[in-house]
């Protein structure tokens, strides 16, 4: 690939992708709560709850067979280490990831249920990619980064073509940003297709590195992020997530935890969809009338589903 | 139409809802609670959160243009108001539903929100529906019966029409029966176009009359119906609905509460999708491996989503 991933990178993902990944639908949602014209697209249905399995099977699928019958590794807690262990089971490639050992049980049993092998070690994430790349080194792995790859950029990007299939016309899409995967994929297919449609990014606002690069004209690595929405807790976004982003984003905004908390029940209550906080970001902003969204025809990318259960409940309740 | 509801009359209510109703996903779901080979088929991502637009809007614009003016009218306090209100909204013709007086305040909110009328009398489905003759016999309302009618059951068949097109080979397709105009409609689209696939029916335990029915032969009425999936409580199915289940419909199965409130929380915890406890029943009798199913390519039919929210955050944390 060149230096940018291009549309037709991303259409060679759809190929890869084609009747492995659910193409999940555009609901049309109706409600006071977000103006008249929203569709969700949601990735909480999807193979393991995520957009991830997007990319990661586009990654694996890119190694030869023998880096494949060698093995992949991956560092991640989240959703990214179920998409890559469902990706490396599809491909019939052993999977290890390197976890936090405080990792909540229902992330490890799910990346395990993959028949993927589960490494621990230290809290931070420096320790989680150190080791991986020693392990990489040692046993000749291929390391499955999270969002800093162009391959992992053409599968997320996969989403931006179904949505440009699926409706003939809207104004805006807008996308949670972690460490930029998603977005740069789904900006770049949607940008090159539609060139009038407003890519906005969304990120928490304990979280805003990305806003916060935007802002500066560079990238800005936050020594501490905190937020709720687990799966945007990233400190800096990737050098290819970055260069994508300053082509092809229009906005960043920034949603309060309280704002994600009432767009996860509003999704489950109104929408009958079950959000992970980072996957609720988008809805978030749209009802907060960020961006100037309010009443145009936008679509809000719901990234995964992966919530837990006691907290899922709590907002619910609210 | 003549006595029977036929596979035509599924294909010209297909073109009817064409650019009305979602054309709702399959979604695959892997995990040991199920077997292997389980498809959702996600109605509660439907227009109004379940199914019942689809037999709602096929039947409404059935109607004379005369008769769309003077209004439509229908009695219930559930998912088929809100139908009949959307799609009377829709196709921009008057509608009041009657509805008990005890009747949830969100429920008479999510009708009233698509313009209907809301009129409300005492507690029992008799006196509701003896109220709805009385008003559109003086105002010459057309009725919407919730069920028991051929257009009803066209509309709902199209979700058969859906999964034949989206899945090339399934064994059987599991489907909840309240008054029986969903099971008569699947039933006969699937029967048509795919003999050798089973289409199973099922009901609460504590509402089981159409169980009861097939035994004896002949529609039998309950007195009574108890059970959490308030839009299974119908006394007695159709007798339209009968006549395409005894023709189409291969087996009925019960479920129990505790089963149902097991499905409804692996739907919400594993598929990410909000099920009210009668969108649960066909995963409930999938996990609790009724009829030969287990281990079988099978599809669920999730009716509806429009749960209480407290009850639905209980059954999550379960």
């Amino acid at each position: 690939m060149s230096e940018y991933v291009t549309i037709d990178d991303i259409k060679a993902a759809a190929s890869v992708l084609h009747g492995v990944v659910v193409h999940t639908p555009l609901l049309p949602f109706q409600g006071d709560e977000l103006g008249n014209l929203v569709y969700f697209k949601p990735e909480c249905l999807q193979k393991t709850g995520s957009f991830k399995i997007r990319g990661a099977y586009n990654k694996v699928n890119s190694l030869s067979v023998e880096q494949r019958q060698r093995g992949v590794i991956t560092y991640s807690s989240g959703n990214h280490a179920q998409g890559v262990a469902c990706a490396a089971h599809l491909l019939g490639c052993p999977a290890i990831v390197v976890m936090p050992a405080k990792t909540a049980q229902v992330k490890i049993d799910g990346t395990r249920s993959w028949g993927a092998e589960v490494v621990f070690v230290g809290d931070s994430s420096e320790e989680r990619r150190l080791k991986a790349e020693q392990l990489a080194a040692e046993y000749s792995y291929a390391i499955v980064p999270p969002f800093d790859d162009p391959y992992i950029i053409a599968g997320q990007g996969t989403i931006g073509l179904e949505v440009c299939a699926d409706l003939a016309e809207f104004d805006a899409i807008v996308v949670p940003i972690g460490g930029g995967g998603l977005i740069s994929g789904i900006a770049t297919a949607v940008k090159s297709l539609r060139p009038d449609v407003r890519v906005i990014g969304v990120e928490p606002e304990g979280a805003a590195d990305a806003y916060h690069s935007r802002q500066a004209g560079h990238i800005v690595e936050w020594a501490k992020v905190e937020t709720i929405a687990d799966g945007l807790r990233t400190q800096r976004i990737g050098d290819w997530n970055w260069r994508q982003m300053q082509k092809y984003v229009d906005d960043i905004v920034t949603v309060s935890e309280d704002e994600i908390r009432a767009a996860m029940r509003l999704l489950a209550r109104r929408a009958h969809l079950v959000a992970e906080p980072s996957g609720s970001v988008a809805t978030a902003a749209i009802m907060g009338g960020k961006a100037g969204l309010r009443g145009k025809r936008v679509i809000a990318v719901i990234s995964g589903g992966n919530a837990d259960p006691a907290f899922l409940a709590e907002v619910i309740v609210g």
